[in-house]
């Protein structure tokens, strides 16, 4: 079986590339090669059995894109994107990344035409406010920033080279990812990781928004487990709807803060500070905070089980067990 | 005011030319120039007021869109398209005009930066089947077609673009245009003009589906009242919600024939030949049939009033007020 990750790099990409390299298989069948392509060079996870290349790229130059699929991989994971802010900031880079650059494997997948598996993260970036309490499967797509519109092209390109049979793709709407490992970074959501992960590592976390805050959460471990789902189910179940809406758990700020007192107390739970934002509430109050996503749990998508568990999940895989 | 059609060559393309040139104004402002592309040479419609530029070209070469755009026209009227069953035969002629093509029509706005209100003819393929028995406005996406997907894509772009201030842009989902004039042709939707159509010059019309068969029709004054109507309404009510599922009538095939009776009689109803066509039956059975189009309806989009007025309206405008 040969691999291909986009975004190698990346938090998602690692993670997901550690995984397959430790299994060494995906569905009973041995994976022989992997490659992680992204814009700066990836970390290599050593392998005794898996031949693991890097390499690095622009997705917006066709040549580059037709060369790396040359190889013709078995999967594709799409993981690659320039992220929200950005690409509300440089309108052509993302269009030319998020757009063009998906369908630039589209279309050399298209080409070499052997119905590679092509799992898409797309992202619930692709609703926009007003939405009904729980979003339902069959809600409309209509994004309030380019990153979303881009994403939602993208499904709906998945969606159409799949019922072609030039693929046999998915695109998966992933909830916020959390707890984010790593430092604190200019993502508006990032407090949703930072009030857990830096008082866990006995740093003060700034909250911005309310405690009454709804929102929709997965572990990076059940987002590594969703993309090998997707990688592996039996496509032909599925029909030709193929972007659906991941289970996640929509919980409270309050929520979150709360269980993380019941695995960590009251000393580490005083390192958040409160301090409102009235520019990142505004932000937030337009995200959407829970959705049904009925369909991803019948074909066997398995959320996290708890906010505590989400918790215990970084203490065990960034922090060997320990908290201070 | 200076406006361009696109697609002016085409049925609805010549409809609009004719109606913008015989009252010379739009919204109480002059017509002082009127731009016609397509494929192929446009019909000229005559004027003594405004200035008319017939125009040949491709959509999908850059710099003919930025030439063609290069006067800065106030209204763009977005109705080229290749149909949906080219679109399915030819992949790559369906992606590079219907998504490449408005997305350099999109550029090149945004490069000439004038904020033009941009129109463009979506479609009610945009949905797939299975439906609701009346599609609500928050219905998802799910197209069935590269048509559609493209469509769909044209619409996302529409709203992305007019959210960022580069276009002031609206993508209407037009009902099934009814009665269509002209000759029958492949189209599988043809038979819903064809038995009103052929029937009202003397000629026989084959009905290839049930007469429960439900569909949602405008006539073509209603259409090009509804482009008229995107083009002049005041989008500052409308939010960045620019997709707009339009009203029409859903009317079965046995209303359909009973309001040409009402008005033409017996004999002209006995043209119409029973001739079951499984494979028409089965597509048809995958399309949308009725909607609610609440939101269009609140933005004063008027739908045609009752079936026989659409045959009326036939009758009038193609037959000169006679039949056989």
């Amino acid at each position: 079986m040969n691999i291909l990750i986009t975004g190698g790099a990346g938090m998602i990409g690692r993670k997901l590339a550690r995984r397959l390299v430790a299994e060494g298989q995906l569905a009973g069948q041995a994976i022989r090669r992997l490659t992680l392509f992204d814009v700066v060079a990836a970390e290599w996870p050593p392998s005794a059995t898996v031949s693991t290349t890097v390499a690095t790229g622009d997705l917006r130059d066709t040549a580059t894109v037709q060369q790396l699929l040359a190889s013709q991989p078995d999967i594709v994971f799409h993981l690659a994107a320039v992220v929200s802010g950005e690409a509300e900031q440089d309108f052509e880079k993302g269009y030319g990344c998020n757009l063009d650059g998906t369908r630039n494997l589209l279309e050399a997948l298209r080409i070499y035409g052997n119905d590679a598996r092509f799992v898409f993260a797309s992202s619930i970036a692709v609703f926009g406010a007003p939405f009904p309490a729980a979003i339902p499967d069959d809600f409309f797509c209509t994004p309030l920033t380019s990153y979303g519109t881009q994403k939602a092209i993208g499904e709906l390109l998945v969606s159409d080279y799949t019922r072609r049979g030039l693929v046999d793709g998915f695109a998966l709407r992933l909830p916020t990812i959390c707890v984010r490992p790593g430092r604190p970074n200019a993502a508006a959501s990032g407090f949703f990781s930072n009030i857990i992960r830096e008082p866990l590592a006995g740093r003060e976390a700034v909250l911005p928004v309310a405690d009454d805050v709804l929102h929709w959460h997965a572990s990076p471990r059940a987002a590594v487990q969703y993309l090998l789902h997707a990688a592996t189910m039996n496509s032909a179940l599925v029909g030709p709807r193929r972007a659906i809406t991941l289970p996640g758990l929509a919980v409270t700020v309050g929520e979150q803060i709360e269980a993380l007192r019941e695995i960590a107390g009251d000393k580490v739970v005083a390192r958040i500070r409160r301090k409102p934002d009235p520019f990142i509430q505004k932000m937030v109050a337009g995200w959407p905070r829970n959705f049904q996503a009925r369909r991803a749990l019948d074909l066997g998508f398995q959320p996290d089980t708890s906010f505590a568990d989400i918790i215990r999940i970084h203490i065990d895989d960034e922090l060997g067990g320990q908290f201070s």
